[in-house]
Formats: C-alpha cells, structure tokens, sequence
C-alpha cells in the first residue's frame, strides 16, 4: 500500500479546548468524529504529550469548535505550532466558558461540541 | 449544546470491505480517520450489528476505499442501504483481492488502504 493514500482521508479542522483549574488551553485537531448517534458520542484523537491532552485527562471535559473553512492560516498556526506550556493560548483569542466549565473559542467557529470524557484509548 | 452541531463535522466517504472465509462483504462508512502517523495507524467505527463487523472480528482484516467526491448515490446506497445478510454486494461491483486477502473496491475510488486490526474498542 502507498502511503500517500492516506492523505486523501477527508478531515475538518476543530479547536479543541480543555481546562484544569483556572488555567485554559486549546489545541488545533482534526480528528473529531461522532461514533454514536444515541445517545451522541464524539471520538477525538489528541497527541499524548500535548498540553491539552494533560488537561483533558485531568478534567475530563473538553470542547471542540469546529472552524469555517475560511479559518486563516495564522489562527490556526497560533493553535496548532505553538504550545500552552510557553504561552496562554486564548489570549487575544475570543471565547466562552461552556457549560463544562472549558473554554469554547468562538473566533472562526461554525459551531462548538461540549464533551464529558466517558473512555480513553491508547493507540 | 445544540445536536445540530454535529452536523457540522466534516467526514469522507470510504466502502469498508472485509472477508470471512471465502465469503466478502463490503459497507459505507464516514468514519475513517488515522490515529497515529508513524507507526501509520487508523480508525474506523463500524456498527456492531453490521455483517462486515461480523467479518472483520473474524478475519481481523479490512480495506477502505476512499470514494471520489462525484460518487454516484447509487453506488453509496448499494453499499450503504442493503445488508450482506440478503445479497452478495460485490456482485456486479469491480473489486481486486488485497495484500491482506480482503477485496478492494475499485469502482470510484480515489486510494484505497489496507488495514491489520490492531485495537477494538466497543463504545
């Protein structure tokens, strides 16, 4: 099999927030995907040194906004190429605090999940 | 939160093919999505009372064929409506044997992959 089959996997793009304490953190991701319908159940793939991924473990609810795709190029960097352990990543950025008590960015965003961690799978 | 959000998450459309024995059964899925780069592995969600979930528990095998994006609806739906229980849905259907010994539908298909079972996981 060619590997570059893989880059013809279709993805959106999705800001996914967590929070632990009163410190926030978001991520860029692509991998959200609903793998129930009742009741509603969402799969994200984070990357397990990711500071977001700390968080989510750590509080067990995340958001995920799910971006326009006219999203510009520099907001998705700011989410994707740097890291919350060197800066705070909502800062400038406009949000919300969801019913989760995580952040929810609202800048770019089409619409927004807010997510309960009920599993966690290690790949 | 409103469950229309989720309808904003963006997916590809793949026919996931399996084996079991000499027999072959193939479905629609939107759920593909690669988990991990290197090693490269991927997920999909199959649902767990579908005959090609039957198939790939037992073989332990499967292939996605990722769909072009002027697939005909009557293809989708030959795949994604009617149950290998009651027809043989690789009839009819140009199809080559894979490296894993699973079919590989060719018929409007961008790349295909070809997929090991490494994980299950019921959700």
């Amino acid at each position: 099999m060619n590997l570059k089959a893989l880059h013809k996997i279709s993805y959106g793009l999705y800001v996914v927030c967590s929070r632990k304490g009163d410190r926030f953190n978001g991520q860029i991701a692509n991998t959200v995907f609903q793998v129930c319908s009742e009741p509603p159940i969402i799969a994200v793939v984070i990357n397990r040194s990711n500071l977001t991924h700390e968080f989510i473990t750590k509080s067990k609810v995340f958001t995920a906004s799910i971006l326009s795709q006219d999203t510009p190029l520099s907001f998705i960097g700011h989410f994707g190429f740097k890291s919350g352990r060197d800066i705070d990543k909502l800062e400038g950025i406009n949000y919300k605090i969801g019913e989760s008590q995580a952040p929810v960015v609202t800048d770019n965003t089409l619409a927004y999940l807010e997510v309960r961690v009920l599993q966690k799978v290690d790949v």
